[in-house]
């Protein structure tokens, strides 16, 4: 352990999944912000998970709050640039909407952690967590626009504020996952609740309550869109 | 202060609203989790933000996961106490779960603090925390109960677990208050996500996931219903 320190191969064998010394950190982190809570973390703890010294875990990230802001910014990175390139596609706004939501809950339900249940956290109110809020920003305007396009397509208007609700819908992924980990005492407490737990599922909600009722003609269209956007 | 022992009338000010001294300890904790976080605050700061001795907090809850289950179980309780109503009336069930949804989602929106955000806390996985599990289950099921039996009614089935789409998008008022609660630079991060903050609206939403469409119908009667549950 003793030279473990920044760029020298450490003396342990690796613990954490990832390609670089960075994504092992940012790993365990996740585990134990989602598992522990954030404020009851410290790096130290982190630095013995992945088993390197303090010392190297401030090469990369200089505090927790990096750390953190980090881990959320991937859970927006990705859905941010996909809406940015649906942008520019000639698909209906049906089609783009449900594209993304497939995208954007299909990534939440498939990290390895829950990371979107960080987003609640009050220290997240501060100037370090700003470019992860704008992000987060920028993608539900992107959300909020498609929404905005469908209800004109329907004839609907927006007065009571519905355009907002796609965007809310694909957050419920994190709840869910919340209650899926919870350990469930089954005998006094039943199943844990939900069981919301396919993108298509979400999808269609997602269309379902601007007031699109044929949801099922998205998904075909919806699922080439996605491949033809990724290449 | 040193005569503000339990049962002792105390010698500062009243600080927090409330008509009991338990309500007062509720408030200030209630304030500082959802601001500074559950694991950042310590009793002692709550008993100060009272204005009571650590002491005369211990007399009403003897541990600092004690005020957090008591809070907790406020958010649920009431809802609860609705379902069980609901669930002996003649009234169709898109009627009470449109009247549930439009209750349980008002007290989420105008409740004091957003206490919402604390279920998503990893420390609510232990036993201590299993009664307020047990009742938000329970709240759960009625929801799930009550979609089914408007999925049923529509012939459309729930093969693809859309029933627990209602529970959740009553949930989604908890992201939107965080979201406006959060102190945004409106220069460079635009204006705050969302906008979503009527209970109509969600209960419209929660009608159209299940694919009910005339959902302006079941507005009326489901006040009429709110009314003559609450006597």
């Amino acid at each position: 352990m003793t030279t473990a320190g920044p760029g020298r191969p450490r003396l342990t064998k690796q613990r954490r999944p990832g390609p670089t010394a960075q994504a092992e950190i940012l790993d365990a982190a996740a585990e134990l912000f989602t598992t522990r809570g954030f404020a009851s973390t410290s790096t130290r703890q982190i630095a013995e998970v992945v088993g390197v010294r303090q010392a190297s875990l401030y090469h990369h990230f200089s505090t927790k709050d990096h750390i953190l802001a980090a881990l959320l910014e991937k859970t927006v990175s990705a859905p941010l640039e996909l809406a940015n390139r649906l942008a520019g596609r000639d698909e209906s706004a049906a089609v783009r909407l449900y594209a993304l939501i497939l995208f954007d809950s299909g990534q939440l339900m498939s990290g390895r952690w829950n990371l979107g249940a960080l987003c609640l956290l009050p220290e997240l109110r501060t100037e370090r967590f700003a470019r992860f809020r704008r992000e987060r920003q920028l993608l539900c305007v992107q959300y909020e626009a498609l929404s905005a396009a469908v209800l004109d397509q329907l004839g609907a208007g927006d007065a009571a504020g519905r355009a907002g609700l796609p965007f809310r819908i694909v957050e419920t992924v994190i709840n869910e996952r919340s209650d899926a980990e919870t350990v469930w005492d089954t005998e006094t407490e039943g199943s844990a609740p939900g069981g919301v737990d396919s993108p298509a599922l979400l999808a269609d909600a997602g269309l379902r309550v601007l007031g699109w009722t044929d949801v099922e003609s998205l998904r075909a269209p919806s699922e080439q869109l996605l491949s033809a956007a990724a290449t």
